[in-house]
């Protein structure tokens, strides 16, 4: 449910995991004091530093009133790691081997049964309907607080395949910076993925300073019921909101309601049918001062490398299109080489 | 669409106009000083003042973080004029008159027939459905941009019936000073109304100083288009979500992410299925400090008094029902009286 077709879908389609160790250049600097000391100097520095000038000095033509100096950031792959496969994927099949010893019926009944099985083959073929039959028993059926608590039972424990840390030691400290330095300089920053935005939320304010307010995602209905003489806001095994790629400019105005000045991403297909492409449209169509970015993976050393984009197999987790590099030259958006533009990956690199 | 069912259908039942003239009494101080300087001393002032006391002191057991000063208040009735008829479907009869020209077949064709002939007594008889009819032809089928700017033409000017004023001068004073004296005081004051989203934002910052992200409210579906090599969000004629009754404890987790630790309502129908009474019982529910309160209109002199919680008919439009007056005195919610607690109603007054 709260997982988009993207994620539910393509994602298994990477699950290999790569098994090249990251490499470590430690960095003392603190990014809270301001710059961007995980960046090389280059253009992608460059146009993040040229932008927060102009629309932050008052003497400047393209000077915007701290209201409206709103970035908006994709998460999955533009914040933190996605590959094997997107983090609340692996969340959801945690937790379906946590549930099967309650559901001995499982072991008969897919797509149940090939994931507890470790059938990696048979999981890439998956439909979307098997997909949304997965997220439905492990992310719906009980109120929003048991939710947000098994989300942060898992993210505080679990680890990531590759690397063997946290999935939040996996967030990228350059864009870690990006985001302080905003916000330091009258900016809001928000999350705007295609991911659940109860999941994010469980977690965004300890690993981005991002409060749930300002988390746009996918979601569940939920409904009121109640509960013994309380409250409690069930959540129901129905989509109501998919916040990916034309639904990101939908998302954005709901929750928001101003269109974002400064807007980051990672992914596009190459129907643009998810991903981020829209919502670095909707950021561009506004007037006055603009920054649009798109972070591309190609550091199969210190991270990843995939996508056309770099002549690499789409992996179909975290798609760069060659379609959406035609569109990110066309527009003039920034694309941010994580080879070349950071020093270091991760904050404990 | 955007209207609530509540709006929609039973606002008809009150669109006779009360013809008594409000009293004026003047007043001076400046409220963003601090203070309720439109309030009476008594119970309502002394419990809005020891709750932000006892929230906002470090050393109060009750302490709580800036960060979780979260304050929701319904609109209709609690903190602008509802009677006789809404604001948003005075707008949605008067967009109506407006597109007549374009549309001879109206004449024709209920329910605009009856709206054009100005037929009252038909125009209360009309079914959820009628309403609807009205609300899509008026309010979608244009971007989001086209019907803000309707939005802000039609509240620029419109008259509401009885007091010959602005809607937005119709704001009521003391609430405007509860708004100010709780962000003075470290809150986020967000609007969380069965009326329209973009309706209200249209206006919320100017009016009540409340930024369109801390508007949550009822809103039709929107969908990316490409015009003219321009991405524009369309609003289409399809209810997306109901910000009312059970609705209002689900817009405010889906919006703002965190349990109100205050909420400000003035109806409730009989079977709560519309109304403030969830959002009270939602802010309620949580744990430490809380504020819960609701406006009785009972000054029929100096604004409206309506509903049979005061012994008087059921309007339908802003209903304080008995179970409501009941569901109050059991979980000690404060009741404002409009006549006793406030000095004035309106700034202008």
């Amino acid at each position: 449910m709260e997982l988009t077709r993207r994620g539910l879908i393509k994602g298994s389609a990477a699950m290999a995991v790569v098994g090249v160790a990251g490499s470590a250049s430690p960095m003392a600097q603190d990014p809270a004091q301001g710059g961007l000391p995980s960046w090389n100097d280059g253009p992608s520095k460059d146009a993040i530093v040229a932008f927060v000038k102009a629309t932050t000095d008052k003497s400047s033509s393209k000077y915007v009133e701290p209201a409206d100096r709103i970035a908006t950031f994709d998460q999955d792959g533009t914040l933190w790691t996605e590959h094997p496969l997107y983090g609340q994927a692996q969340f959801a099949l945690a937790r379906l081997a946590e549930m099967a010893p309650k559901h001995p019926e499982w072991k008969q009944k897919e797509p149940f049964k090939s994931v507890l099985a470790g059938d990696r083959a048979a999981m890439a073929k998956f439909t979307e309907g098997e997909w949304i039959e997965i997220i439905a028993v492990t992310h719906t059926g009980m109120s929003n607080e048991e939710f947000t608590g098994l989300v942060k039972d898992w993210i505080a424990t679990a680890k990531a395949p590759r690397f063997d840390r946290l999935y939040t030691d996996l967030v990228y400290q350059p864009m870690l910076e990006v985001m302080q330095y905003l916000r330091a300089n009258g900016f809001r920053t928000y999350i705007v993925t295609g991911g659940g935005q109860e999941f994010v939320r469980a977690y965004s304010e300890k690993v981005y300073g991002v409060p749930p307010d300002q988390v746009v995602g996918s979601s569940a209905v939920t409904k009121l019921v109640d509960t013994g003489g309380k409250p409690t806001l069930m959540r129901e095994p129905k989509v109501f909101f998919i916040d990916d790629g034309p639904g990101k400019a939908v998302g954005i105005n709901l929750f928001i309601g101003k269109r974002p000045i400064a807007a980051f991403g990672n992914s596009g297909t190459t129907d643009f049918s998810s991903g981020d492409a829209q919502m670095l449209e909707w950021t561009q169509a506004g007037d006055g001062a603009r920054l649009m970015m798109l972070v591309l993976h190609d550091d199969a050393k210190r991270e990843y490398a995939y996508g056309p984009a770099v002549n690499l197999p789409d992996t179909s987790v975290g798609t760069f299109s060659e379609a959406l590099l035609t569109k990110a030259t066309k527009n003039a958006w920034v694309v941010i080489s994580m080879k070349n533009d950071w020093k270091r990956i991760f904050a404990l690199d």
